[in-house]
C-alpha cells in the first residue's frame, strides 16, 4: 500500500516562512507533496511564475526529496486528478480564512468526490504571516527578516530598491 | 517508507454518520487509523466505553482493515505518542468548532511538536450532527434514521424506550 | 390565502426588552406568533414556567392581538407541527449566536422539512442583553432598567431582596 | 389582514439553484415576493440586466404566481419602500455572510425602520454555492450540472465556448 | 511619570460619528491622541487629506486639546515611533474586522515590540457604520444625518449633487 | 493631568505566563493596575482566593510597583468604580472570546458609562494558553513548564501528585 499523495495550492508570491512550514510538515505525512503555482492571467503578481518556482525551490531544503513544485492553470481539481493526487493540503491561519476554505473544500469535494482537502496549521509565530502583508512591509522599507526566507528577502530588497 | 498512522480521538456517544464519514475518509489516506474514545471519569456518558467500542467497530465496514478501535484516558498526546501515531485527525463542522480545535491543536503540538493535527471535513449532509444533538432527538422520540448507523439507532430507542 | 403562523420558542427566564422587540415586530409580519416557553426539567429556572408566561402575558402590548403565549415540552419541530405553525422566528444578536442556531436550523429542517426557521434582528441596543446577563446583574443589584418590561424588574427585585 | 409583501434582492449573476431555493421558501411565507436584480452600473457583469431577469423568470416554477422579478437601482430601501415591501428576505450561507449581512440589516432600519429584514438558510447542498464560484468553474470547463439551472447552465456553456 | 500618547490611524473618507466617539474616548485615557490619515497613494478618495484633515479638525469639540490630525505614508509603526506613541488605538464594530486587526496588531507588534495596539468600541449605535456605507448612503440621496458631524454632511451632500 | 487608573479582572486559577504578559504590558501604559481577583462562590476553584492572591503577587516582577493585586466580590463595574478605575482591561486571544468580551463591555458601559472597556492581545506563543487547558495538563501529567511561572508550575504539581 503505497503512501497518499498531496498538492499543497497557493499562489506563492513569494513564498514565506509559513508557507515552508506547511510544505515541511506534508513531506513527512504524505508521500509525494506537490507544491502547485496557480498561475491566475488576470493578476498581476509582483514576481513571474518562473521566478516563484525558482525561489521556492531555492527555499526547500535538500532533504525533502518527496516535494515537487510546479505552475498549473485551471481549476485545482482538474490539476489535482491529473497529477493523481489523494489529497489538497491548505495552512490555515485564521478563523476567517476557515469558513472560506471549508466552502472551497465543499466545491471541491462536488466536482472530484476522490479527492480530500486537508487543513493544517502553520507555527504560532508565523500565524499573522501572508505573502500580501509581506509584499507591503518590504515596500514600505520595514523589516522582513524572519519572515520569508533569505534569497527571497534579498529579491524583495532588490525589487523595492530605487 | 511506511504510510502514516493517524489517531482520530473522540467521545463517541454514541458514534454518528459524521463520525464513520472521517472515519472512511481517514482509512483512504493513512496506513492505520486508531479510533480513540477519550474516557472522561467526571462525565456522565449515556453509554459506557465498552459499548461505544462495540457500537463502533459493529458500524465500520468489514473492508477497512486498517481501523482499529480502542478506549484511551489522559492527555490524548501521550496516548498518540505511545500509539507511534504521526497525525491527529479532527473533524470539523462549523466554524466555532475551529477556534477550539485551533487552540487544543496549538497546545498539543507545544506539548508533542512532532505529532501533527489535521483537519477533515464531513460530508455536507452530516454538518449539522453531533451526539448531543442525536441524544436529545431520540429522547424526545424524534426520528434519527440516517443520522446514525442502523445499530446505533436499535440502541437509542431501547435506551429511550419507557 | 392566509397569512403564515409563527412560533417564537425561547425560555424566557425571564423575558427582555430584547424578546420584547422580536414579539412585536413578527407580529406585523405574520397572521399569528405563538411564544413557546420551553420547559425543560434538567434546569433549574429562576421563574417557574406559569410566572414566565404570566411576565410575557402582562408585557405584551395589548393591541398585539394575534400573539399568544404557550408553554411545550419535547422537540420544537413536533411543537411547531401541533400548531400548525409555518416559520420558527429566532431573534439573533451575534455571531457566535448565530452558528449554532443555523446547526438547530438545519437539524430541524431534516426533521420537519416543510417548517422554515426564519432569523430576525433584536433593536442594536438590546444587542448585548440576555436573560442570564439580567439575572446576573439584578443578583448583585445592579441596575436592569430599560433592559426589561416593569414588572419583570419588580419581579426580580423581589426576588433577590434580602 | 393581507400576507406581507416581501423582497429578496441581489445581483443574480447568474442565478443559482440556492437562490431559488430561497425564492420558492419565501413564496410559500409570503403574500408576494419581488426578485430584486440590483444594477450596479460600476461593475462588468457576465450577463446583462435583462439577461439575468429572463435567466431567473424561466427558472421560475409556474405555479410561484406571487413571485415577481424586476431591476432596481439605488438603495434598496427605497425600492422596498417604493414596492411597499414588508420584509427584506437574505439567504445566508456562512457566519462571514452573516456579519456582514447584520451590518446592513442595522443600517437599512435606521434608513426605514418599518421595514424588516428577515435571514433564511438554503438548502445545506447549496451552503458553499455562490454566482462567483459558478462564473469560475464555467469559465474553466468543470461541470455546474445541478448547482444551476438547466437553462442557465447552457447559457454558461455558450458564454465560455471558445 | 507622563501619561501615555496613542495613535488613532485611518483613511477616514471621511470621518464618521463613530470615529469621533472612539477619539473622544481616547483622548480621556490617553495624555496625547494623534489622529493619523493614512495617505494611500494607490486609492482613490472621495476627500482630498488635507479636505479630511480639515474635517475631522473642525468635527473635534474645543475642549479635546490634547487631540492632533496629522497625514502620514508608509508603515503605521514606523509613524508611531515617530511621534513617540505607545499605543495604536482601533476601533473595532465587528468580529470579523476583529480578526483582521489581530494579525495586523501581531505582525506590527514583531516590527515594533515596545508599541502597544489596544481595541475599544464604539458606542453600540454606530456599530453598523462605516466611512464606505456612509458614502454609499449619500452618493443614492439617503439620509445620513446622525451618522457623521453637520460639516461632513453638508460636504457629502454638495459632492453628490448634480 | 494623571495618568488613567485600569483594572484587570480575572478569575486566575491559577495565573498564566498569558496573564502576566498582559499585566506587564498594562503596567506600562497606565498610572495604576489593580489585578482584581473574582471570587464566584458558586464555582469551585482549585487554589483558593488567597492562593491565587500570593502567587499572582510572587510571580509579579518587583519592578512594576504600579500594580496591585486584590479580589472582589459582585459586579466588575461597581468595583472598578470604588477602585476609582477609568479602564477596564481584557485580554483576548481568539475571535470565539472577542464576542462574548464585547457583548460585556456594551452592557458593562450601560451600566457605568465612564469607564471604558480596552482590549490587548498576549504574546503570540501564549494566544493558545487558558488556566483551564493548564490544570488539565498538570493534571494528566504533561509538562506546563513555560506556561506558567515557575511557582504556579511547583504549586500544580504539588496539589495533583498522589
Amino acid at each position: 500500500m503505497k503512501r497518499a499523495r498531496a498538492i499543497y495550492p497557493g499562489t506563492f508570491d513569494p513564498v514565506t516562512n509559513g508557507h515552508l512550514d506547511i510544505i515541511e510538515r506534508s513531506s513527512k505525512l504524505f508521500g509525494h507533496v506537490v507544491v502547485g503555482i496557480l498561475v491566475n492571467p488576470e493578476k498581476d503578481p509582483l514576481f513571474s511564475v518562473e521566478e516563484r518556482q525558482d525561489l521556492i525551490r531555492r527555499s526547500i531544503d535538500a532533504d525533502m526529496s518527496n516535494v515537487e513544485v510546479e505552475a498549473f492553470q485551471g481549476l485545482l481539481v482538474d490539476y489535482a486528478q491529473k497529477r493523481d493526487a489523494h489529497v489538497i493540503i491548505r495552512g490555515i491561519r485564521a478563523v476567517s480564512d476557515y469558513e472560506y476554505e471549508l466552502q472551497m473544500a465543499l466545491m471541491n469535494r462536488r466536482l472530484q468526490p476522490q479527492i480530500e482537502t486537508m487543513f493544517m496549521l502553520p507555527a504560532e509565530n508565523y500565524s499573522y504571516l501572508s505573502s500580501r502583508l509581506v509584499r507591503e512591509i518590504a515596500e514600505h522599507g520595514g523589516s522582513i527578516s524572519g519572515l520569508v526566507p533569505e534569497i527571497v528577502e534579498q529579491q524583495l530588497l532588490e525589487r523595492f530598491r530605487k
